[in-house]
């Protein structure tokens, strides 16, 4: 089976066989297939497409091409919870406690923040002490034992992954449904969990900008899910303004644990609750309305605080800042950003918040960069609100020097308008094997 | 301007502008551009396409990637040539010395032998003592001398095309009209012509199968000359059966000159003197009547086969083998082919023949195999002629060990039946920038 042949069958527009996949894949990993080999098929795999059952193979291929994560030592349902990335986006910080003080056996891997969106495991760090590298038994004895642990994931999860996205992110094809798919579902396969819901994550701050494409990216997710023996479902969420107020690692895990203790903001507590009745359902705890009740309880009686702490203390993490998150280390410094006129607020744009975050020190640029926990943002006004002119509108955090940044950069995505904008709806619809649920 | 946003471009459909093929095609020669980004764009444009006066200006941007070699100092119009590539093709060394023989001079630049088909470089050099490698002042010194110079193509030539030919031909993008038209284009603009006669053969021995694929081919390369100030025109020439009866470097020098002394086999006659024809008239010579005369009036008063051995005495040939091929060096053994049925010769696959002699050691298999002149193979009997079990099909000249494989490889090519076949054409369609003339 000769590489060239294969990247020839793909340009006419042919389905690869599985020996193919794994031939173009494998050889891919070993280093036979060049860069430029790789780059010519993933181009053509961009324009002539792949069908259903080619991209649940080659989802496999991938997740095989390196460690497969054995979960079987723990009882029960195992599910995972995947989001496509977004600006502020806490919800694993609520949600993972929450289904887990559900009895549902949480074993999740994380990633780190890159660009404008940021990531799991670099809040769980802004917590003192948290260790986000656990080695497998101790991973698995963690679930085991308090029903619930966060990791960074290893880097030997879908080797071929990490060297496939590394060349898309050079080669324009970064945006093609079935590689971007089998990109996120083939770290999901390895990591080993029976059920996984994903958040599917569209608008200005996400990397599908429509529902529509969200809906089209979540459909090839649940069919790659189904195909190789896994339960899964998308919801599609708004992203359009980040969730909550607040953006920052510290400032994010303090206002998850706000959600937990029953005091967060409405938009993030609703969509958590969502999130996490819909992992219930996976986990066969019942009908999306008995397990969005369940998931309500788990907030209302502080079990799912409770499970968030028990984890964090398990994994080394000072759990006086969950308490009290005056506790977390100061920021620098602090920066008021005021409305420029008067009116509402009608567009709020989470892609430029998230970069403002970054220049604040709050995010990444490059992988490797160095993280100010203590920066980020606060809204104090969002899309929809009313503002005079000198009201405040935001707060920002870090280091004086990157203020004047953040704030042109802030002041981008920020547009007033006279008339109240239509309200944004949280979450757009629910995708599973059954069909699309839209809301 | 960055890459990245350029193979988007392609990748989505647009058209580039000049500034930007520059920017891709410069960066890939400095090395900016790297291999997998060069790879994805070229797969790009293989699905994309481009527009004509795009590839018109993606031709002229790789002629200028190198050396522009100046002919201004040969008075005349300087008419170029060039085939692209059959088995047992041994038209330039006619039809180049018949057209100067008419006064047109003829500074021609040509390739080496890769695969099935051979390359008139390699031919030449049977010949003892042909020097091909003449530096650029004494080449140009030679035509205004004798009118005649074909000597190996620099290396300095459209560096971008040698570099963007390797990748394709290990990235499956070689077959795509606007990559072939510009590589071969970028060449011959650079080769400095004012006109360029192109020999387009279609067939199982040509890179183009079918004869509308000729055309379509024939017709972007006509346009990028006629866009880019030159007069370009194509004949389509059939390439299912070789041309003559020899295959091999000094064996088809030898049916060469038996052409030019007049007593050649019909087809190879008949071809050179259509393509020389063609030559004269983009030189202004005439009409195509007018320019056919003169053709075949350097035939039959031997002009031709004067100016040809002008040409090698002047490279250092030994031109007494040119008189008399008898002297060139004999083969180290040779094979006779018989036939093992009886019935018409109803398909004499020119790709295998090639093959056939490649195996033999006239050709090569890889860049830099070694050639032995002497190798080759004499058809007695071609397509169309009727033929008894145990006939003479063709005399193998080479190494003895060779002639198994040579002989298995010839009969696959081989078919018979009952039926005489259709007679093929030699001369398919004349494409000019005013049109298609089929015949």
């Amino acid at each position: 089976m000769r590489i060239y042949d294969l990247i020839a069958k793909k340009r006419d527009g042919g389905t690869h066989t599985r020996a193919e996949l794994e031939a173009i894949v494998g050889g891919y990993v070993r280093g036979d297939v060049a860069d430029y080999q790789m780059a010519a098929w993933m181009m053509a795999v961009y324009l002539r497409g792949m069908t259903p059952g080619e991209t649940a193979e080659l989802t496999d291929v991938m997740a095989h091409s390196g460690e497969m994560v054995d979960l079987s030592s723990i009882p029960g349902i195992k599910v995972d919870k995947h989001s496509t990335g977004g600006v502020g986006d806490k919800t694993t910080l609520v949600i993972a406690p929450l289904v887990a003080a559900c009895g549902v056996p949480i074993a999740k891997m994380s990633g780190r923040g890159l660009g404008h969106t940021g990531g799991t495991v670099d809040k769980m760090e802004s917590v003192p002490g948290t260790r986000t590298a656990l080695g497998r038994e101790e991973f698995l004895s963690q679930v085991r034992q308090i029903g619930l642990a966060v990791i960074g994931q290893s880097e030997g999860i879908a080797v071929a992954d990490k060297k496939m996205y590394a060349l898309r992110d050079v080669t324009a094809t970064v945006s093609c449904i079935p590689l971007i798919a089998s990109s996120i579902m083939s770290k999901k396969l390895a990591s080993g969990a029976d059920a996984i819901l994903l958040d599917v994550t569209t608008g200005t701050g996400a990397f599908m900008k429509t529902v529509e494409e969200g809906i089209e990216l979540a459909k090839c997710m649940v069919e790659i899910g189904t195909r190789n023996g896994r339960r899964v479902a998308a919801l599609i969420t708004d992203m359009d303004t980040p969730l909550g107020h607040n953006i920052g690692n510290s400032m994010e895990v303090a206002e998850s644990m706000d959600v937990l203790k029953g005091c967060g903001p409405a938009d993030l507590t609703e969509v958590c609750l969502q999130l996490a009745a819909q992992m219930l359902v996976l986990a066969d705890k019942g009908s999306a309305e008995e397990c969005r009740a369940l998931a309500e309880k788990a907030l209302a009686d502080g079990s799912g605080f409770k499970k968030c702490c028990e984890m964090f203390a398990a994994q080394g993490g000072d759990v006086r800042v969950l308490e009290d998150s005056s506790l977390f280390a100061p920021p620098q410094a602090s920066w008021e950003l005021r409305a420029d006129q008067e009116g509402y607020i009608v567009a709020n744009d989470a892609e430029r918040i998230g970069s403002a975050s970054v220049l604040l020190g709050a995010g990444r640029q490059k992988k490797g960069d160095a993280l100010d926990f203590a920066a980020g943002i606060r809204m104090h006004k969002k899309r929809g609100d009313y503002v005079r002119k000198g009201d405040l509108l935001a707060t920002f955090y870090g280091a004086p020097e990157k203020f004047a940044a953040a704030e042109q950069e802030y002041r981008r995505g920020l547009r007033y308008g006279p008339e109240l904008p239509p309200a944004e709806k949280l979450i757009h619809a629910l995708v599973t094997k059954d069909g699309v649920q839209r809301f």
